[in-house]
Formats: C-alpha cells, structure tokens, sequence
C-alpha cells in the first residue's frame, strides 16, 4: 500500500491505491478546501505532489485535484497554504473512530449452539410381530422415557412414509418447551436430513429489514440480505403508520406488506447460499413494539396514546405460516420480547446480543434512531428509556437532511480560520443533502471553528461569505449551487442547529435522567455501547463535542453495529439466550421520560453545545480554550 | 298397574296396561305358543280371561290373541293346554337380566369437575399512566405468578378487544398442559362466559355413532344424539374400509363422512339443549384404532396387515377446526388413547368409564362386537386381547340375521316338549329376519329343550315339522312364511348354529387365555361387566347357557351399557381421568391371540355347547340333568 506524507503537516499514512488523496486527508485531520464533496466540479482541491507518482487529474493552472488523484508509489504531497490547518486545529484529537468493536455474542464462539428447534437422527427398529408398537410410540422410544415429549398432531400424517421411506432412519426435529428437559415433535423427515439445520435471523426496523441465514451448529452466517421496509411508503415513522393502521384494511395491507418483503429476503438467503427451505428450522425477529405488531397483525391503537398499552409484550412461538412467511410449515417465529410501546425487541435482543445481563459493569447502551433509546444497567439490573430524540439524525427536520445514500455529504471539516469547508460526498458524487454522519460533522466543526456560539447561533461577524442570512435565517452555505446535484446552494440553518440540540439534547438528558434515578453519575459509566446502523457510523470525537455522548475516556465506547441483528442471530443458535431476552425483558424497570420532570430539567440543561455545565464536557472545554 | 296371574303356572306378575299379555307372559317365563312375533297373523297365541276386563282382539273361535290383549283391570289369565309348558321348564331360572347396572363414574357425583379446559372471569384493572403493562401482561399478573402460562397466538388478535369490550371483565379458557400445574390460554371472551362451560363426548362406532352434549361443572347430559357411522357405505367393517381408504381419494372421503356426521351430531345436540357453538370448551372421542385414525386422516395401511402397526395410538389434542369439525377455532378434541390395532380407545375408554382401574376385584371387562375386545385385570395390572369373533352376533353370517330394528326377531322361547317357539319381534311388526339378542335366545332355548346336541347338531327323531333338511342343509323354523314380511320361512341353520358356537368359542378362549396367562380361572373372576350396546340387551342366562359368558354367580355381572362413550364423558369432565385413560392404555398388555398356541388349545374345546368341560359350566350342566 502507498505511503503518502502530507507537508507541511508531516503526517505519514499508508493509503489504498484506490483511495483518492482527498479522503485519505481527511482520514490523516488533514484539512484541503473541497467543497463539492470530491465530485471534481469545485477544483479547489489542489495538491502538489513533490515525490512520486500519481495517476489522475491535473489543473491547468498546476497542480492536481485532490479528488481525483490516486496514489500509484509512495508519495510526498504538499497542501498549498490557502488550504492547510494551523498548528492550533491539528492539536486536537483525530476526528476518527476511537472506540473498539465490542465482542458480541455469536462473532465469537462464545454461545454453545442450543438451537429452540433441532434435528436428530433416529434408527427406529422395524416393527416384527413381537415388537408392533405404534410407529409414533417407536419414536417415543428412541428419544427415552425420561423425555416428555409432545408431538405436533400435523407430525402424525407423515410419520407411517416417513419412517418406511427412510428405511427406519428419520430425522425428527424437536422444540423447546417453556419447561425445561420437555420437548415437542414438531417434524419428521426420512433418512438423515441433519445437515440442514439453519435458521434465520431478522432485524425488521421502520426504515430498513436485515436478514441473516446462520448455520445453528457451526453458528456460520451462510447468506445476508436487507432491504427497505416497504411499509414506508405508508407513513416514514411508527405514528403515522399506526395511523395509517387504523383505516379501512390498513393493519391488514401494513402486515402483507412486511411479510412480502421477508418472504423475499428468506429466498434471496437461500438462494445465496444455495440452501432449501427444509433447511431452516426457525426463525428469529428483532423489531421495536409496533413493528412487531404489525408482523403479527395485532391492533395497535391503544399503543398509539396514553397509556401506550400493547396487546403483549411476550409473544408465544408462532408457526411461520400463520402470519403468510413462506416456509415449511413446523417452522416457528420466535419474536424478542418487548419492554413497554417505545422500547422494544430490538432493544431487548441488543441488550441480550451485547451481554449486558452478564457484566458487572455500568454500561449504557444506546441505540440512536428516530427515539433513541437507552438501557443502563448491567447484569443485576437494568433501566430503560426511550427519549424522543426525534429523527433529527437521520436526517428529519433538517433543511436539507437526507438518507445516507449515493450524493450525501457524509464528512465535513471547517477550517478554523477562513470557516472554508472541506466536504466528502457518499459515492464521490455531486452533493444532493447531508446524511446524518454529515450532520454531526457540520455542527461540531461549525462550533469547534468558532462560527456556532454555545447556543447554536452563528457568529455573524466572521470574515466568510459561507455565512450569511437567508429566507429561513441565518444560516452556512456547505456547497455552492455550482457544485450540487440539485442547482441549489445546500445550506445548515440556526433551525436546523436547534433542532439537532434538541435532538441530542433529549438523548443526553435521558442519560443523566436514568443514572439519576440510581442514583449515579456521568463518570460512573464503565462502558457505553453504541448501536444500529447510525451508531456504527458515528465520529466519536465529533458526538462528543456537541454532546451527544458523553464526555469520557474513549476506551469505554464500544461500538456494536446492528446488536438487534446480533441478539437474534444469538437467539436462534440458543434457545438460553432467547429465554434471557424474556427475563431481561422482565427486570428492565422502563421510565415514561415524557412526564419525568427530573428528565425536563435536564433536557433544558441540555439545550447548549456541548451542555450548560461544561464541567460535563472537560476535553470539550479543554480544545475550547486554545 | 294392572296385576295379572297367569294359570295354570299361577304367575302373579304386575304388567303395564300398554304391555300386551305375549310379552307378559315371556317376561313371566310363560310359554305361549306364537310364531308371528307379535305381528298378530298366526293366531296361535290363543289365551282366556277368566277374571278382570281386558281390551284387545278375541278369536272367532273363542278367547283372545295374547300379542294384541292389554289388561285394562287385574285379571287372571289361562294359558290353554296346547301352549303351557311342564313344570320342569318352569324351575329353570327366569330367563331375564338378572345382571345389575354397574355404577359407573360421571352418573354419580364421583368424580369432580376438572375439565381439560375450563373459563375463569377475570377483572383485570384498567390501564394507566402508572400501570400500562400490556394487555397480555395484565392477564398473566391476574392469573398469578405461580401459574407458568403457555399462550395460543390466536388470542393477540382479539385480546385487546375484548378487553376493553367487556370494560375489563373477560372470561379466559384455559387449557392444562401435560405438565401439572402449567395451563395455556387458548380463548378470550367479552364478560362473564362462565356459564358456557359444555363439552361434547362421541364414541364413534365402526356402526354407529352416538354423542352427549354436558355441562361440565354440574356433569348434567343437556342433550343426546345418535345416528349410524356414514361410512358404512364404504364398507361394513374396518378391514373392508381400510380396504377402500387405500384407492384414490379413499382415506379423504372417509374422513370426510365422519366428520360431517360429527357436525351434524353437535348441531342436533346444540338445538336440542338451546345452546351455542361459544358455549362448547372441548369434546373428547373415544372409538377404535381404525376409525381413530380415518377421524384424523390417518394412514392405515400398516394397521391392515402384521405386525398391524398404528400410526399412533397416544394422541395430541387436536383443534377441531384442523380436521374440519365445525366448533370454534379454539376447541380441542382429545381422543381417547388406543392400546393396539384391534384394542382401542372405545376399551381404553370404557375401562376407565367403569373405574377398573381403581378397584382391586379381578375383573374382567367384555365388549362383544365383530371383533369381541376382552380386558382382564384391576387397578395393578390389566391385559387385553381381541378375540376375532366375527360379527355372528351382530347377526353376520346367519341366514337370516339382521340389526336390532322394526321386525327382527328377538325373543324366542321354544316349548321343551313340543319345540313350538314363542317368538317377540321388535314393534311387534311381522318379521323380517333375526338379530342378535334373537339368535341368542333361539340357540340357548333350542339347546335347553334338547333340539340341538352339544355338537350343535339338530336331532333329526324329534316329533315337529319344524326341524326339516332344507336347502342348506338342517334347520329350525322360526316363522312360518305365512306369518312373515318377507314371504319365505324365516329359519334357522346348522351353519348358523356352527358360526355361532365358533363366535362363542373364540370369546370365551380368549377368557381362558387371558386367565390363563396370569395363572388364573373362571373362579377367580370376581366381576364381569358387560359393555357396549349388544352387552346391555344380552340375556345373561341365554349367553351363560350357550357358552358365551362364564357360568359363576350372576351376582358378579353388571351391565355398562356403552362405557366407551361413559368414558369419553368422564374424560370430558375430568383431565385427570383423560390422563388416566393414557396411564391404563400404556399399562395393559396386549395378547395377540391370533399366533397364540394356547389360545388355539382353548378355541377347540369351546367348540361345544356351553363347552367340552361341563364343570366349568355347573349351572348348565345341573338344568340340563333334569
């Protein structure tokens, strides 16, 4: 891999030859105008190289675009003085992901594989005229006295082919029970079909569907696939789709539209790993409370307003079939458990997919998504919250907020001086909005640079045209019309701003709201666990500057991707850890935040960058001095 | 009621004033000459009133047709020269049930109600901000922690409305599991639903099927229902609709009839009682291996031929919706356990029924119908067997056997010195054929008056013209063709007689074999009970007489009448004596007397009249000294 060194900087870093020089300096907190996002339209990238060779874009007035430019050996690059950072912003920390991708459950062979549902082998005796039990009876005997088996009467109408098919092989798979040592028969299959036993595991969240299909013996993943949640065409967020529910055959089209969309996962699975579906044996599902609602087609509307009443928060095992997901039909959904209306099983699953319930240590998790909801606890006891944070980080409410897909601004430095931007785009392509990662890049370089005040306004007297008034206030031009896809100057208001305080306001508030009522601290916190998506693309350093997490050593921030997925996948390969998510369930104590009024207190506290009390924030107060 | 002394036996006897003298008289053990049954068209019965007033037919040659007279005041009859018997025939004991009715549990208050699914009213405190556990949660802390709650999903989708439809009274349906103390909610109900707490109990006969609608709590029969099994048409017995249930569509259309006989059974019992489907928890079956397993779609292929393997013979509850029985979806039916392919869960049932399995008597339990199922044992240990005795009793294979309906044959009484027979049809209409208690009567009483050798042959020098070589070789005229609906003589046949002594045979080896086998005799049998229809019409003396019952003291008999579908309604009342059922199916064993050598040794010398050993019959062998 190239060596690249960036003067006068001196700063040495090995990049990919198909990484452009552009990113590879905002990897290395090297700042270089680059307003368009690395889409090459702007040509204020400009670099020179001193050593080495490149291969890409040369300007006609000298010099190459960074955008554009690769390297091809190792390299020498000098960033022209209108471009580079003083001494005072390269002090701070690299604006990069500090904290270590947590252990969980399931990457790691950390879970025996207990499968809910598993298949055995059986060499049943032929019958004789000395020996004419039953043909169910011969199974019964296989399996043993001390084994109270139930049997699914479905099994009965194969049984008599299956067991002479297989020539007295059969394969029977069995069910877990609620009572531990009792199991159920749920299926039979001539010779010995144990190689097939796998399962699939599915996060269904609003917005996006993720789906493994695991091997459960060997705990391998075998296939992924994701898709949008189609329900969105009917409502962006759980509200309105629970509205949409309550018309007509709403509820109906809401739960045909869900099961479409796994029906079509589990064969793309399948198909991409080249398996059947008699191989899968069950089927786990993580979702929040009203999206597990809907899968299973129950009435939401006493969840939808006070007192936010589910139909259950524990689901009985349900045979895939029943709610129309194509498998064979003995294969069973088992739902994670959900809390109380706003936390749910994707919350349980990540909590249970992480070990939470087997740490002594104070450990926050966090799932930051249209709510953000919280857990605090550890294996003793835990504490949960959702705080309402609204969508702000995804993107909701933002003027020119947008999914994190191809076109999204995803990176943005602010140089402290000349309040210039330095923007990386997702794809490389003419920006089209800002994704949420870019959100929270803009806000906490606008405020480390100087140009927010503590209450998120703009200074209005700094010497940039990047700030000026426009029809909706004040507000930051982050690419010029020039440079856009979409002909428009795309710009971050003061509303903007105000919203996302608000957004991590609430979030931050809902912290400080749950260690309260334990009577704890910030600094007690051992380990904080960053989930979902949104969480695993999260800029540490820059989080912490607007205070959105909290301030503490950085070794204690774990990150753990989509832990709903992984509780599932932990869940399908053990039947313990799926019966732990209904006892987690149980013992989290859930705080209604909306009418807590230690939680609007802190929330008002919360209304400043990073905090009203900066005591909270000590490396945040520390960079602010210089 | 009326007394009547018949002369010149001097027999005082109270009679119905709907009863006609005839049947009186054989009642009385009076013998009155009388071919025609009843029918009123041989005019032989010919009786004179000496004292009192009755209505009815006089004869233009002076007195009154006994089949047509009824007492009006007390009178006194004479039985006129041609039609009395000896005094000898008078000593013999009366030929009636001298048996008495066996107590049987759910006639008596002697099992509690306990029934597999039972309702409870719940009032389950509304939600609020400060308690919004969910729906679901609200019925478990109602049902209480020590209670382990399995849950139907079927119950999610109504719950939450009929939660707040019955302002938080709702009336769960709980079903128990098989494991003590841990039930399963299968139903949830608007109110209080208590009081509809019914099952429905079927035995479900190769012939006929019969059903009882109950109130579980207070064990009344609301309404009863029978009508013959729709699957006759396929076939008369099992092995000939095994036979069917194998081509095309067989098994399906079997299936098919009986459970559209099913529905129309609960639906005449729901109209006669003037109840609901909603008020039906469960319904419990009992009925033989193979007709078991056409209930249930069932292959019975390796039911048809050694080593005769069931399917099954311990059955899941099954919805009665999954095998198409129109009840609500919740409702299980249990079917009574089977032991083995001829030995089913109509035995198994009726065991229970009568309590064998908690008495220490040895006891021997017969169920007489084509096959003849004998269960020998007490509450430590039983043994059963099916003895292959063929339908001759049901009146298969006899020249002019017929079912217990309009005009058959069923009393006979044949005069010791002049072998004319006194003959009562059933209604009294002219007959048409014989059935079984007929044929029975007709052997024991040709037998007692020395027609018949112990062989079974006719004496050919006796002074009647009713023993003549006919067609088919000997035979007995029971009526005359002038006096029958069919227009030929209805007879009876030495191959009749040979079939007969060849069921009887195989009964009562199989006594012997069971006996025999635990080191046992026909002494030490301490009670017989006699089940099923066929049982509750026997006459005891007749069946002792020609070998078919054991010749002890009759005190030891009782009558159960149909125990299989007593057991299906003790079993409906009570899940522990459905559990009971399963104990007592798993702890017989089960004679296949088919290969059994002993069996063979015992079947040869019962193929005499009573039997080769007379000693073991010391009542017969004492009449027929006389």
């Amino acid at each position: 891999m190239p060596k690249v060194t960036f003067l006068p900087a001196n700063v040495v870093l090995d990049v990919p030859s198909d990484e452009n020089l552009l990113k590879a300096a905002m990897g290395a907190g090297i700042h270089i105008n680059a307003s368009c996002g690395g889409a090459g339209v702007c040509n204020k990238c400009r670099i020179f190289i001193e050593e080495g060779k490149v291969k890409g874009e040369e300007l006609p007035e000298g010099g190459w675009k960074a955008c554009a430019t690769f390297p091809v050996t190792d390299v020498v690059v000098r960033v022209p003085v209108e471009s580079q950072m003083d001494r005072k912003a390269l002090t701070r920390p690299l604006a990069k992901k500090a904290a270590a991708w947590i252990k969980v459950h399931g990457e790691k062979v950390q879970v025996r594989s207990e499968p809910a549902i598993t298949k055995s082998l059986l060499s049943v005796p032929e019958p004789s005229v000395t020996d004419n039990l039953s043909d169910l009876g011969r199974i019964r005997r296989e399996v043993g006295q001390d084994f109270h088996l139930e049997v699914d009467s479905q099994v009965l109408y194969r049984l008599p082919h299956v067991m002479r098919d297989g020539n007295w092989q059969v394969t029977a798979s069995f069910m877990e029970t609620s009572y531990p040592g009792h199991k159920r028969l749920i299926r039979v299959e001539s010779g010995d079909r144990t190689r097939g036993q796998h399962g699939v595991c599915i996060d269904i969240g609003t917005t996006t569907v993720s789906a493994r299909l695991i091997s459960l013996m060997d705990q391998k993943v075998l296939a992924e696939s994701s898709d949008y949640n189609p329900q969105v065409s009917y409502g962006e967020d759980v509200i309105s789709r629970m509205e949409f529910s309550r018309k007509g055959n709403g509820l109906n089209i809401l739960q045909e539209k869900i099961v479409i969309c796994l029906n079509k996962l589990v064969s793309e699975l399948l198909q991409r790993a080249g398996k059947e579906k008699e191989d899968i044996c069950l089927c786990t599902i993580a979702a929040n409370t009203v999206m597990t609602h809907f899968l299973l087609g129950l009435e939401t509307r006493y969840l939808r307003s006070a007192p936010y009443t589910p139909v259950a928060n524990r689901f009985p095992p349900v045979r895939a079939r029943e709610i129309g997901v194509d498998l064979p039909n003995h294969v069973r959904i088992f739902m994670a458990p959900c809390v109380a209306s706003y936390v749910g099983g994707d919350i349980v699953a990540g909590v249970v997919g992480v070990g939470i319930n087997h740490h002594p240590e104070l450990t926050l998790f966090i799932d930051i998504g249209t709510n953000g909801e919280i857990v605090l606890g550890n294996q003793d006891w835990m504490a949960c919250a959702a705080c309402s944070a609204g969508p702000a980080f995804e993107g909701g409410g933002i003027k020119y907020g947008m999914r994190a897909t191809v076109g999204a601004v995803e990176v943005v430095h602010i140089h402290p001086e000349t309040f210039e931007p330095m923007v990386l785009t997702i794809g490389g392509k003419k920006a089209k909005g800002i994704c949420g990662s870019g959100i929270i890049s803009l806000l906490a370089g606008l405020f480390m640079s100087g140009a927010l005040d503590r209450q998120g306004k703009f200074r209005r007297d700094l010497p940039t045209s990047r700030i000026r008034e426009g029809r909706d206030g004040w507000e930051y031009i982050v690419v010029e019309k020039e440079a856009t896809a979409i002909g428009e100057d795309i710009v971050f208001t003061e509303a903007d701003v105000e919203n996302l305080i608000r957004a991590k306001g609430a979030m931050f508030a809902g912290y400080l709201t749950l260690l309260e009522s334990v009577g704890m601290a910030i600094e007690d916190l051992e380990r904080v666990i960053l989930a979902g998506n949104f969480g695993s693309y999260l800029d540490l350093e820059q989080a912490i500057t607007i205070g959105l997490l909290p301030d503490i050593p950085r070794d204690r921030f774990f990150f753990a991707g989509n832990s709903s997925l992984m509780g599932a996948q932990v869940a399908a390969i053990s039947w313990p850890k799926f019966r732990e998510m209904e006892e987690v369930a149980q013992m989290m104590t859930h705080f209604d935040l909306a009418d807590n009024p230690r939680f609007m207190d802190n929330y008002v506290s919360c209304l400043f960058l990073p905090h009203t009390d900066l005591a909270l924030f000590p490396s945040v107060k520390e960079a602010l001095k210089d």
